[in-house]
């Protein structure tokens, strides 16, 4: 097959794990006779110190054309200061309105080599696999109006939500259910919020179309606490915007290995954007020990997900096991044993 | 001396523990002479079965003339298909906006004999010792639209906060900061609400009046990490309503001991209103065997805050540690080697 992907490394360590995502590719490419056409672009930090905006016309109408999207990660103390608008995660939250990306799939789950890196007691966390499942272009993040009134004495932000976007999020956590365990947690503020209400509505109204599924719902502050009494009684976690944010990072500690897990942003035609979790890591960019297995099996999860390659996908994911079991890791993470590697001796690795 | 304190014992298990928080007072009465006038009333499910509403106007008239307030828990499943303006809950969000409670204080820390209960690692939760400041009164929890429209097609909600309401709980924050470990963390979405940014921007000026106290801002989705990752990286928190609520609750299971938490809701004349942070626990209601220390060391904290009577406050505490030291506990917890007792035996005990 041939394949239209544009790259978007962006800041911090971005630049150099997403030289790790291409080797992957390259390796797919010969052995599964695929073609990639990559077109690198420029995204956050990098675009505005290049083009002076964090989300380039070009960048946005090239991952428009594409059948799916690669970002390494945003964002750096570099561009703090900035006004909102010239500010790296604009053009992160810029290119998910922009591409209506309105589905966030994150999994969670354990590695058996890196289980003891958890801040969790083993018998806790081991058996925890969930997909969190969050809401991506509406809520708090985009609602009308959020500005400071009456020369600045009052401020208000507008968590606005269409039943419609509510509809076809809801329906995307029922559709993961299905193909995995057959259980949704709904997660919302229900005895507090209007916009809760309703989705707490709509949920029990899609229910029936979904009867194989099991649906719990769960305030928000509980959901909090459930994610470490008791992780593993998650299967598939949907909620809006911001509870995901809170929850999804929350989650993303849980298991000791932030620095392998892969997301995806996605619409109803299957375009997709892929990135890892972990952030941009200033602190280390550029001394070539960054751990770039999250960004690799977010290129796993593009195959899967965006390109119809579940077979590709499956090989790189077990390459990254073996390799782990082998004992092999990077700087952030501790296998008993292990040889530590760098950034390409790992990415060779895999 | 001589104090008027109305308790609201509430729904489920808040019967059962005011018993325990009765007794203890009278303790304090006949040890330290003083004289507690206690005025029992109505609040949540309990006010609901018996006069129609979660807040009867005799019961927030009483709180106002009283030098503090004791609440058990409020809420419960009977209650739950009610309309939003007949849930228990609204009795508790209504008691506080009506009493002007804006500083909601909810200290959290181990306790040895029950650090084993706990589902972090030990080495990673063992010297946790923090105090979330969360808003109360303001944010989504009240902010104007709350509202269906279109014919349902679309829902708000509005996150709302005047300079005001910022300004003095970030001086709370500050003020906790400065008789503990003068160490503040802020904890916003400053990269994505306008509301946040002013709040950052009422931090930094504030902390001009502090410079005893180092202050951090964190987002939200970093603390919720940081909170399992490095707990005791903590001292004072501060934030707004709502990730003050997810926030507080994911704090409340790190040590293993949510069934002890106390927590305070404040304004500045003193008056304040105490209860255990832990839910109304419908499952074990009347069966005798609820934890009372919860609300046992709330009682403490009342005396503490509102009541000026830190000896007092601090005998109590003690005998709580010696109880538990001693082996005596609840159903809820596990002491190896301990003693399990009821709540009326754990309360004569203390
Ligand atoms: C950078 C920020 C705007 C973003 C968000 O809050 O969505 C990030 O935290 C994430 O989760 O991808
Ligand atoms: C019952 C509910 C409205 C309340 C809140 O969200 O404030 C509770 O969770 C709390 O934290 O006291």
């Amino acid at each position: 097959m041939e394949k239209k992907i544009v790259l978007l490394p962006g800041d911090g360590i971005g630049k150099e794990i997403m030289e790790s995502a291409k080797k992957v590719l390259a390796a797919i490419e010969s052995e599964y006779h695929h073609r990639f056409i990559l077109q690198e672009c420029a995204i956050g930090g990098d675009a505005l110190d290049r083009y002076g905006v964090p989300l380039p016309d070009d960048t946005l109408h090239a991952c428009n054309e594409a059948d799916a999207v690669l970002l390494g990660s945003v964002g750096g103390p570099k561009w703090d200061n900035q006004p909102p608008e010239f500010r790296p995660e604009k053009g992160l939250l810029g290119i998910r309105k922009g591409l209506g990306l309105f589905a966030n799939l994150r999994p969670v789950k354990t590695f058996p080599p890196l289980l003891h890196a958890s801040p969790l007691k083993e018998e806790i966390v081991k058996d925890s696999d969930m997909m969190i499942v969050r809401e991506l272009t509406g809520g708090l993040y985009f609602g009308e109006p959020s500005e400071r009134r009456n020369n600045g004495e009052d401020v208000v932000d507008t968590l606005a939500y269409s039943r419609h976007e509510i509809e076809r999020i809801v329906e995307k956590g029922f559709e993961s259910a299905q193909i995995r365990n057959k259980h949704l947690t709904s997660v919302d503020k229900a005895n507090v919020l209007e916009s809760s209400r309703v989705w707490r509505e709509i949920v029990n109204e899609k229910a029936a179309d979904y009867p194989d599924v099991e649906v719990e719902h769960l305030l928000v502050d509980a959901a909090a606490m459930k994610l470490i009494t008791n992780p593993s009684g998650f299967d598939v976690v949907v909620t809006e915007n911001l509870f995901g944010d809170i929850l999804s990072d929350e989650a993303s500690v849980l298991t000791g290995s932030l620095g392998m897990l892969p997301s995806a942003s996605v619409r109803t035609d299957g375009l997709g954007m892929y990135e890892p979790v972990h952030g941009s890591a200033p602190d280390i960019a550029g001394k070539g020990i960054a751990n770039p297995i999250g960004m690799i099996l977010s290129t796993a999860l593009m195959l899967e997900y965006s390109l119809g390659m579940q077979e590709e996908a499956k090989a790189i994911e077990s390459a990254v096991m073996d390799c782990l079991e082998q004992g092999y890791h990077t700087a952030d993470l501790k296998i008993k044993d292990g040889k530590q590697l760098s950034t390409d001796e790992i990415t060779e690795a895999i």
